[in-house]
Parts: structure tokens; C-alpha cells; sequence
């Protein structure tokens, strides 16, 4: 039986990065999860992530420290800026939403690079998504050619080992509804998963801001309860 | 008198980037000076940039640790590779230097990217070399551009604000001599600055790593001794 081929996968706990590692799994890979704690405030993400990693499976997972000062401003670290709530997500955007962080997938993926280096591993996935996160250039394919790009020019592995380095972004054309329906036949159990910007101290979804209505659409449109806790 | 505009400075503390800062500042930029904590054996380097910093005078100076496991494998980092001595750096490198850190540099330029978003800053600088460290791939001029590229592609300031970022390299092509002779013209006093791979514990170099023997040449080229302190 041939060696399955190392590969890193960022995990963020939540219902796209879990959909990207049982995918993973399903294409062969060795898994190893990678984590970023940012000092969001959905702390619960890193429990979620941790759960995930235990029930698919993975060979490795790390969980990374990051700095939150260079972050300041998003309101996904700064307490001093509201999540927005009852968007209506059908309209365009007019500008980039607010819960955009500076610079956060060149980041994710600069580390990502780093860590498949020291594997070995020529396979990077991450769970970017160009129809729902519009609003965010750090999730266009663009973008990822741009990384993979750089990726090839970047390390020792590339460079002298002719190790091509290849991101895998198998959501990025996905509906919310067509990535909940590639879970679910994978047999993803989203329970263990955390999607909302705003959740309690328990983890608790609000139901209310971009993320949860988005997920909230995607089982509704599988004719499927979220079997996730709301508050 | 306009307004002085933004640079982000990437400052190891180093001989290059002291020479980088005094350049930027001579070239008119608000200075921002990023250091990082990499678990790297120079700390005495993280003492050296703030005195560095300190000496030519910034806005800010932010140190930013990072998670140094990513970065297994280096001399520089792990304590089981020594850090090679006494090599002849006349003879062109046989491979990449065992000194190389994993996707260092991309890490590095992803935190500046973020930072220089938080700061509206369009300019970043950092200290590469493509004649004296030829070995590290993260270091040629084709890296720097392929980066560049990605980050007009990453952020919402460049994406949707139209604020361009531009990656000056101002060592790039000049050797170490020439590093020296621009510093020293720009009257840096290089008594602050930390190049050795393997400092003791104050701070005093060993002379016969790679960096202490082309920063030694560097000075004996222009003439003058090295004011920084050897054992």
C-alpha cells in the first residue's frame, strides 16, 4: 500500500474547515490539522476544533499562538467594535464586512507553508470560499494562485527539493448548502462544530449574525435540522 | 510640510536592517519598526533592535513572538544542529545553509502586511540580500516581487481602498562592504547592532560564523574596525 501523502489543513472548528478535512480524508491524505488561536472571541472555536480533530481523525494537530495586536480593528478580536446581526445577506455587499482580518490568510497560510515544510508535506487545503465570503480578498482564487505562487519561490523544499507545493481549496465554488451537503454525505457529524461569531460562554450559537444565517440556510435548504446548540 | 508616510520596517537588530532603518528615515518615512520573537538563539538580537531603534529614533516599535515550533529543523532555532564555523564563503554554496528557517520570511512579511493595514502604512522595508545569502530562497529579488503581488491581492486597504503596498529592498543588490559604507555615510553607530548566529550570554560574537565573518570582511573593506564587542 503506497504512503499517504502529508498534507496540512487549516481547522478552524467551524462548518467549512471541518467539511475541508473530511474531504481530506475522503481524497487520502495524512492529516494534520492546523489551528490558530488569535484571541477571538469565539474562544469556543478552539474547543470545537479540538473535537473535530478527534472524531475524523487526524495524524497531527497544532495549535498555533498568533498575536492579536497586529489584528486590532476586526471585530472579530476588538470588543470595542459590535458583531453585526439580522443582516440581509441577499443584498451585495457595499464594502468589505467589518468582521474582515487584516491580513489573516496571508498570515494562516504563511505558517501553513512553514509547518508543511517541516513534514515534508506538498498539500495545503484551507476551506476559503469566493460566493458567500465575497466581501473578503483573502478568500478570492486569485488570491490562492497568488499564495501558490509565492509558495513555489518560498522555501528550500520548492526551491532545491522540487517539492511543488499545491493549496487545495475544494469549497470555493460551493453554495453554503452544496458544502453542508458534501458533509453530511461524508458522514461529517456538525455537532461538534462552531460557526457563530458571537456564541455564549457554553458555545452557544446566536443565530443571528452573518455565519449563523448563512448556516442556518445551508441545512434548511438540505431539509435538515442544525444539529448544533443555539441559544 | 506634508505629512511623512507610513513604513513598516522589518528590524532584526542585525548589521542590514539598522542600515535599512537609517535609509528609510533618511528617505523621509514615519518609522514603524517590527521585531520578532522566534525563540531564536540571539535573544541578545531582540535587545539589540531596541536599542537600535531607540538610537535612530521611531514611532513605534512593535515585538511580535512567534510560535517557534513550526520552525523545528534550524540551526538557528533548534540547540541540536550547530551552527557552522570557520566556513570558506568565498566557495559557492554546495546547497541551502542549515541556517535557513522555514518559510521565515514569508511569515515575517505576512505580520508586516497585516500591521502596515492596521497603520494605513503602503511601505514596507526589509533587509534581503540576494549577494551574501544567496542560499535562502526567501531572500532573491523574485520572491520579494511574487510577495509583493500577493499582497495587493490580500488586503482590504490595497483591494477595495486602492492603497497600493510597495516592498522596498534597498540591500538587495549591494554587498556587504556597500551595507557597511551606506551605514556609516548615514552616520549609524553599529556598536548597537547583533549579527552572530552564536552570541554568549552578553551579547559578545564569536567571530567565526557565517554572519560574523561577511560582517567582518564588510568592515575590513571600508577600512574600519567593527565596533561591536567579540569575545
Amino acid at each position: 500500500m503506497p504512503t499517504a501523502p502529508e498534507a496540512v489543513i487549516l481547522l478552524s472548528g467551524g462548518l467549512d474547515s471541518t467539511t475541508l478535512l473530511a474531504i481530506a480524508r475522503a481524497e487520502g491524505y495524512a492529516l494534520n490539522a492546523l489551528t490558530f488561536d488569535y484571541g477571538q472571541r469565539h474562544k469556543v472555536e478552539l474547543r470545537a476544533a479540538a473535537a473535530v480533530a478527534r472524531a475524523i481523525g487526524v495524524r497531527r494537530h497544532a495549535v498555533v499562538p498568533i498575536d492579536a495586536q497586529v489584528f486590532a480593528g476586526s471585530a472579530l478580536t476588538d470588543a470595542a467594535v459590535p458583531v453585526p446581526k439580522d443582516r440581509d445577506l441577499a443584498r451585495p455587499e457595499a464594502s468589505i464586512p467589518v468582521t474582515y482580518v487584516p491580513a489573516r490568510n496571508t498570515i494562516f497560510l504563511a505558517y501553513a507553508l512553514a509547518w508543511a515544510e517541516v513534514l515534508g508535506a506538498q498539500h495545503l487545503f484551507i476551506g476559503v470560499n469566493a460566493l458567500d465570503y465575497s466581501g473578503y480578498p483573502d478568500c478570492r482564487p486569485e488570491f490562492i494562485a497568488a499564495f501558490e505562487r509565492l509558495a513555489n519561490l518560498a522555501t528550500k523544499a520548492a526551491v532545491e527539493g522540487g517539492q511543488r507545493l499545491r493549496i487545495h481549496t475544494p469549497l470555493i465554488q460551493l453554495t453554503k448548502a452544496q458544502i453542508v451537503a458534501r458533509g453530511l454525505a461524508l458522514g461529517v457529524d456538525y455537532a461538534h462544530t462552531s460557526t457563530c461569531y458571537d456564541p455564549d460562554a457554553e458555545g452557544r450559537a446566536c443565530g443571528h449574525c452573518d455565519a449563523c444565517q448563512l448556516r442556518l440556510a445551508g441545512f434548511r435548504a438540505n431539509g435538515i435540522a442544525d444539529p448544533a446548540p443555539y441559544r
